[in-house]
């Protein structure tokens, strides 16, 4: 029997939110989805401060975080592995777009299943496309993981199962990320990553591997990056906190090998 | 006694929307707002068109415009004055972004109070500023009331009562529309407004200004606009579907006049 999602709004069991919720009404607000692996959320510390950059930057109150773990603890004990998605909003009401003066933030946990991906990603890489959307660009937003999201609704509906993920271009043409992975090339030994300054969401796998890398003694570069930049790499990878690493093997009509350095990233993390 | 907002989902008195619902969770659907006078909505035909237009752009199926209007009828009965704002979301769940394969639309109707404008307006006309936000551009989701309404809500955010409207450029520096409202320009008695093929909203009065002009016989241009071309109007006039048209005597520093074609405008819409 496959368990039903759990739900906590505001730290009580509800299926429901107020139908004046401005998450609903303007996208306002934030969240996080989480590994949850033996009952326990991964990499918590590196969410929570993503989340709370992020309500720094949109001016929503800092959410409390130890109320989030205590959520946390609630939904995923006993769950062996589990995706555990955090949802910060600005609140019920005011007038319009106006944010009211004392926002009380809404605090939702949300606990579902493990997603099953092929066991073909994990054995021979997986295949990506481009998506026809383009991201819109907007300093203000760009790196946030906000609620205003119908641009990756709508990438995403582009396809069905026949890709494991799609690029993003932005509209100059830049190669910004997947619709729910960041993206690393690796290119003569050194790791390129695109820049994330005009749109984009900064992962925390993202974060994770950049650190990793440099404790391995590998060169990051983070810049803008063309659909050459791309084709021209030895290797290619997705980053993701449920996945974490998958290599690419397939991107449109191109093939890459699983290449070494991707090896050595997938095994250091192992025991990160 | 102040009456409370009412509120429908799906037809049905609620305070709550289900907390799966993609308008929560991704800015998943459009809304409309809707002026109620003497208990009918106005323009409800150009209202519905424009929601039936939006749901075929993001292929969210298309609403019960009949329910819709039973909805807006139960709501606003016996209102003298009331504001109606209509959601369609994509409906509940599915796998991340990716939208359900036969997805169930979510309806949500809410009436509230007419708001209250400060007289000054009507009298004297409105006074506005440039926002710092600039819109990113998307073709994809240019023109179309959708719920990912993050960038309206930042740049709401930055005044107060002290202005009545912000303006909003583009990334590019064009100005598009004000955050509630659409723009027009007089220049040598011909209207000017921004082109919305790369970002904000093609309001319903919008709609009918334009083509009340053209009834009038004065030519409309619609067309990228720089900060250049608004300072250099002879007349500058908001439009939006509670307010109608506001006429702007103050933008920052500058100061216009409520010249004789925004009058003649806004004297031939009252008898529309």
């Amino acid at each position: 029997v496959t368990p039903r999602p759990a739900i906590l709004v505001n730290g009580v069991p509800a299926k429901h939110v107020a139908a004046d919720d401005r998450g609903l009404h303007y996208g306002d607000g934030l969240f996080e989805t989480i590994a949850v692996i033996a009952g326990e959320p991964r990499r918590w510390m590196r969410h929570m401060a993503r989340l709370e950059s992020g309500c720094a930057r949109l001016g929503i109150p800092t959410p409390d975080t130890g109320a989030f773990l205590d959520d946390a603890r609630t939904l995923c004990a006993g769950r062996d592995r589990a995706v555990l998605k955090l949802i910060v909003t600005r609140g019920r009401g005011g007038r319009g777009y106006r944010p009211p003066s004392a926002p009380q933030p809404t605090r939702i946990a949300v606990c579902s299943n493990w997603p099953e991906w092929p066991a073909r990603i994990a054995d021979e890489g997986a295949r990506v496309r481009y998506c026809r959307m383009r991201l819109g660009r907007n300093p203000v937003l760009a790196g946030i993981k906000h609620l205003s999201r119908l641009e990756y609704v709508l990438a995403r509906a582009e396809w069905g199962n026949e890709y494991d993920e799609g690029l993003l271009r932005d509209d100059a043409g830049n190669v910004v990320e997947g619709t729910v992975s960041n993206v690393f090339a690796v290119s003569r030994g050194a790791l390129y990553t695109p820049d994330l300054s005009q749109c984009g969401v900064a992962g925390i796998m993202r974060e994770a591997v950049m650190e990793q890398a440099q404790r391995l003694g590998l060169a990051v570069h983070t810049r803008p990056m063309t659909r050459d930049d791309i084709a021209q790499a030895d290797e290619l990878l997705l980053t993701n906190s449920l996945h974490e690493v998958w290599p690419v093997t397939q991107l449109e009509k191109q093939h890459y090998g699983v290449g070494p350095l991707t090896r050595r990233l997938m095994e250091s993390l192992r025991h990160e």
